[in-house]
């Protein structure tokens, strides 16, 4: 039997979701590691009201390798519409009791973990209990990740410094996945919310940059507005450069198929565009890109779940993805997925 | 092999959970059938805001009679302590999570029962939204459980009539598992909260007169204050054959265990006071009492669950009801825990 694979994703929510629902199909050992900054909605309120570390993040990745039955993965996204409750997911819920139980979020995962048999591990970046701070080049200073994330003057303005507080240390079994790693996926997701607050984790960065795994970035379909307008591939491969503090990523992951245009009209009237890739730009790239038909159906986990339902509209195909990460993780043969590989510039 | 025994359960709350807690060791076949008429605390804010049937002494059966590990029931019976959350268990919220999803308690349940993997069966005596009430003598009306379970001037004023609203009809599966039984066993429990409402429902009473089972009847510690002061132990024999409208209970069970005289004095200050058996009553007894050492040593299911701390500072011994259970279904040699054996008052 061959070795299986040591895959560490790296990022939180709706795209770690996506991502490790089709990575869970292939024999892989998954490491999930999830960023620790969301605090709004439930997970906000729950933070607030119990004191717990923010459960939303790691709830969806636990839903996407959970090997139990589709029902309790589905309880697990079951999001309450009316009452003192509205809002609240049930996995939410679950994992706080878990974590005021059994003393410690990380002891209440391990619990929630063999409860829902987790194919491989979810790992919360870390275990101090954190926000996610965004200093804009105007001076003002934006505070927590649901701020940051219904802010739209970010782009405009600038970002002078985005940053944890107070500093975060990495969870030490994060460093361990990272180091024995041999792909590190990194995105898609919220860019500046949910990619971005991983790289902050004092530790992170440093142990990507040195693992001897291959770093791939899966970038995003869609610009968020007022954060990442108008970038294209390279703008957001500079921007996770940056932040990891050395030009590491390998591949790009890039989707070149066209969602429909009233759904591409859609995404305009609110302000978010395709991510483009310029081929004849002028810059020396020194990653792989891997482009693709990469677009997936709409698929709903909770029909309640109405943020759920307008982010799902134009997503990657979890299937497809995974198949191009055991490309990369095997160097094999997968010319049907894949349209066409752009290779490094070539050294002057 | 010897056949498995059919034992169904008739209760709710606390008390059928320290008697399924004994019960499910023993090799019988299991049916608790519980009331439907809760309407306070966390039960009663999600019927309220949600629009669910009461969780609550179905959530208690499902832990006792669980064979998952200690920790998932554990979970299942962790309250909430602070925000919105705050007197909500886990278990009721899932519950409510699960009918929602699910379209039905009922569907529900058979879902709660499988992931908690329930030894027996869980059967809600009704599958009607119903609501218990209380006309005492004066003419003043007590609506719901929670009303009726905080009013103290029941036994003084008299009670005229105890109904549901509106009729209930039995559940069906509740019907066939009375119909089958070997043993019904009723209480111990909250007389008019917990006991009656079941005994209320249109055919449960009905089924249990004419059912083949031996009717056993385990009578409470403690009188309930403003309820059934100084109620003895024919008294509440008699409250129930009232119900059930025939002399149909064949044992009685009841504790001659005096607890500490500290205990007793701390049940007497806040106007609770033990049950009494009055040998020496001039009545004639249809039925066989079955005195032993009853009470259990105090066990919290949660520490956070201050109303369960304080209930169950008297309790029966969940082990010890069980082996007279066992004993009634057999008829065997139990004569260690049973230390007397009152037969009925001769025929005249």
């Amino acid at each position: 039997m061959p070795v299986r694979k040591k895959i560490v994703t790296i990022g939180g929510g709706t795209g770690s979701f996506t991502l490790l629902s089709g990575l869970r199909d292939y024999p892989f050992e998954i490491s999930a590691i999830v960023s620790m900054a969301d605090d709004g909605g439930s997970t906000g309120r729950l933070r607030d009201e119990l004191g717990v570390l923010p459960p939303g993040d790691v709830r969806q990745c636990l839903v996407a390798l959970s090997e139990e039955s589709k029902k309790l993965r589905q309880l697990f996204n079951y999001r309450f519409e009316t009452g003192d409750l509205a809002g609240h997911t049930v996995g939410n819920i679950l994992l706080s009791a878990l974590e005021k139980m059994e003393g410690s979020f990380s002891k209440g995962l391990d619990l929630a973990m063999k409860i829902l048999r987790i194919k491989g591990k979810v790992i919360p970046v870390t275990n101090n209990n954190v926000n996610l701070f965004l200093k804009m080049k105007n001076g003002k200073v934006l505070k927590g990740e649901n701020e940051i994330n219904h802010n739209f003057e970010i782009s405009k303005t600038g970002i002078e410094k985005i940053y944890l507080k107070p500093q975060a240390k990495a969870n030490p079994l994060a460093i361990k996945a990272i180091r024995e790693a041999d792909v590190v996926v990194i995105g898609p997701g919220n860019h500046y919310c949910s990619i971005v607050p991983n790289l902050l984790v004092k530790g992170i960065s440093k142990e990507i940059c040195r693992a001897k795994a291959k770093v791939v970035y899966v970038v995003n379909l869609v610009n968020k507005k007022g954060h990442t307008d108008g970038f294209d591939l390279d703008q957001y491969v500079q921007s996770i450069n940056s932040f990891l503090g050395k030009e590491r990523i390998d591949f790009v992951v890039y989707n070149n198929q066209r969602p429909s245009s009233s759904l591409v009209e859609k995404y305009r009237k609110r302000g978010e565009t395709l991510v483009q890739f310029n081929p004849t730009k002028k810059i020396e790239r020194n990653y792989t890109i891997i482009k693709g038909r990469l677009l997936g159906k709409l698929s709903v986990q909770n029909p309640a779940d109405k943020i759920s339902y307008v982010r799902s509209l134009i997503r990657h195909n979890s299937q497809k993805i995974a198949k191009i990460i055991r490309y990369i993780s095997e160097m094999g043969e997968y010319e049907k997925t894949i349209s066409e590989i752009i290779p490094p510039s070539p050294k002057k």
